[in-house]
């Protein structure tokens, strides 16, 4: 199967008026090549076509999108990944997508998701090789960037759906801090895990987006060399496959070697809330956000997942909180002395179609509602990418992608 | 002006057998006193009637409850307590109200609320002095609840919109720790500080209410005297008059006389913070999520409050955010030492309606997401109420409902 993977610059590189050409390219990649990638639910490229020519100006004129089908849109269905008909999201735009467009943004279409970010697969493609997975929940939108039919994808991370599938697509994924970006319109999962994501194909881009929506003006951050990098070593039951050990030592080395004060810990938390502890917290929340009226829209793999969680009582959910709080002032002790956390973004390459990965690098992250980013920064002997991911301190968004731009111009 | 001031028991001390009796008395007092009150934006008796006649079981059955017109609601408009007919909300259920209808409550209408939660007043007053504002932003929810109208109203808390009009209206508030109530169906302010309110007529009903909502089975809890409490002592910069110090010094007297260990300390954290911190969240937050699209639809002084946070950088906000975090790990540390942590729930009895009173009490705890309540303690040399306010650790909501209950018996 040849790869289908986009070759075009960065959205922010890219001539106000050389924009529509671009998006003429992006059309006819997918055009060519949705039917093998299937990143979206549904899509209108006549509509897509008209607000093209309109030429609306704004920091987002003539950028297609991409919005994850859990996040609510006036102009398509909104069907939460699944296939039952009775199950239909508000026609209305949530606020992330009203402010893209309001700042010139087209929307191509709904990307596909895990039916309710429950993992399991829809019909997306890895576009490095269709055979394999391109993660999820956010499958769509980290294929649909992938593959170049959209300069950008809205997304959601409430474990690992952003970081993992950018990580497996070879893309950039960058979920902010938790709160950045206001949930309105996103179907919720859990109240404290639930985050935007955003889809780009650099740093810079994924920082042009999130600085569009939040900030007067769009900002395009300079490349930041680290001067002090910290590595969090993970324990050997944490897989870590595909050469990304080695691949992280190896440029833990370079990073020493060009002065920069590289270091490197064992996981400084308890291995099981590493493991467990946002599936805690999200488990006991998403069991009264979904399971309320019964639950019986959802697919019987996810009601049988969160049933039991409508058992358990506050008292074990609330140490979760404390112990997620004490973790919060910890990373934060720790972070506050380096410009980036470095580990894996992924177990390694994009599994075979059957799953969407584990979300394992992510998860606690998460859960501490710090920012997180990957970038695209290697490829397996498969020939697979693998990208790194790059956690800073709350709040330190803009920083964290001036120095995750300078990683994706380092490889 | 003859106080109209509810003597009902509470809902979960009324044998099932005589709720329907009790929504009677409840649907009589809301005929003789809402044309003073003004608790209500729209109510529909008759709905109620019909609701009350099915005798749905379940916890909350025969519950007669308000709602505040922040939340959307299916069967009544939602304005956001604006004037502005092009404000209108969609037209379904909340997760709150959907849970609350599931569990047998029925919804006597919409109460008031200040537009979008700020505090220029709406028509409601206080029952217990009709010249007096019954507080804000969920001024027709706590009005509702002291008049005897409902027996539970659902309100929401970004800065003290519970804990404040609950004390000026001598009924129980609650805010419960972020996150443990669902927001959907709720108007956003600020994506890190909103939280649901409830208003009941004792602590113990609000718990009920609450564990309803979250838990398998409601909860009554019985009240549970304290070991260890802390006073926080407020600099004298912080308004506080009506007597409140004096009440809560001799609290404290009478506290220690019973054998508990009842300490005080000055407040630990900057005043500065304590005064503008959850502003400074706030606001940022808030002009991104209500001025998007320019907020033609807001009152202009809503709108010029925000619009200069528009050009706020992300830096002083971020900074304000990993302030905020290590406040939460101070308080956490604090708190794990006390039952309770007390402080006045208000700065005085209600002022005259022109304002809606000042939310300096709760602010900053609602920054942090802790839990909060106010117990109605005492009243003026005027009659009107004074609220003691109770604090506790993040998750434990249940032992603060407990140990409030407590105090509300203790008068």
């Amino acid at each position: 199967m040849a790869p289908t993977i986009c070759r075009e610059p960065d959205f922010c590189s890219v001539a106000p008026e050389a924009r529509a050409a671009l998006a003429e390219r992006q059309l006819a990649a997918f055009a060519e090549r949705e039917s093998v990638v299937h990143a979206f639910v549904c899509h209108d490229e006549e509509a897509a076509r008209r607000r093209l020519a309109q030429h609306a100006t704004g920091p987002l004129s003539q950028a297609l999108i991409g919005v994850k089908d859990i996040i609510a849109t006036a102009g398509f269905p909104t069907r939460y990944g699944s296939n039952n008909p009775a199950v239909i999201g508000p026609r209305a735009d949530a606020w992330c997508v009203a402010e893209s467009e309001r700042l010139g943004a087209v929307i191509l279409g709904k990307t596909v998701c895990t039916e309710f970010a429950y993992p399991l697969p829809g019909p997306t493609t890895n576009p490095h090789d269709a055979r394999r997975t391109p993660g999820g929940s956010s499958s769509g939108s980290a294929a649909a960037v992938a593959a170049g039919f959209v300069s950008f994808a809205l997304g959601t991370q409430t474990a690992g759906s952003t970081i993992r599938p950018a990580s497996y697509c070879g893309v950039t994924g960058f979920k902010p801090s938790y709160g950045l970006l206001h949930l309105e319109g996103v179907q919720a999962i859990s109240s404290t895990c639930d985050h935007l994501g955003v889809f780009a194909r650099s740093p810079r881009d994924a920082w042009y987006f999130v600085s569009a929506l939040i900030s007067k003006e769009p900002e395009i951050v300079a490349p930041r060399p680290p001067r002090r990098v910290l590595q969090i070593r993970l324990p050997a039951e944490i897989p870590q496959g595909d050469g990304y050990p080695e691949r992280i030592e190896a440029l833990m080395a370079a990073l020493r070697a060009a002065g920069v004060a590289a270091t490197a810990i064992d996981l400084p938390f308890p291995t099981d809330d590493f493991r467990g502890l946002q599936q805690e917290l999200c488990y006991w929340e998403a069991a009264r956000i979904l399971l309320g009226a019964g639950g019986s829209h959802l697919v019987p793999e996810l009601r049988s997942l969160l049933a039991p969680y409508l058992d358990v009582d506050l008292a074990p959910y609330s140490a979760a909180r404390r112990r997620r709080q004490a973790y919060q002032a910890q990373f934060e002790a720790l972070a506050a002395g380096y410009d980036a956390i470095l580990l894996p973004a992924a177990t390694g390459i994009a599994p075979p179609l059957a799953s969407t990965g584990d979300a394992i690098m992510s998860r606690f992250w998460t859960a501490l509602h710090v920012p997180a980013i990957t970038v695209p920064m290697w490829r397996s002997a498969k020939g697979m990418p693998l990208g790194l991911q790059l956690l800073g301190r709350i709040g330190e968004d803009k920083a964290l992608a001036e120095i995750a731009q300078w990683f994706s111009l380092s490889e």
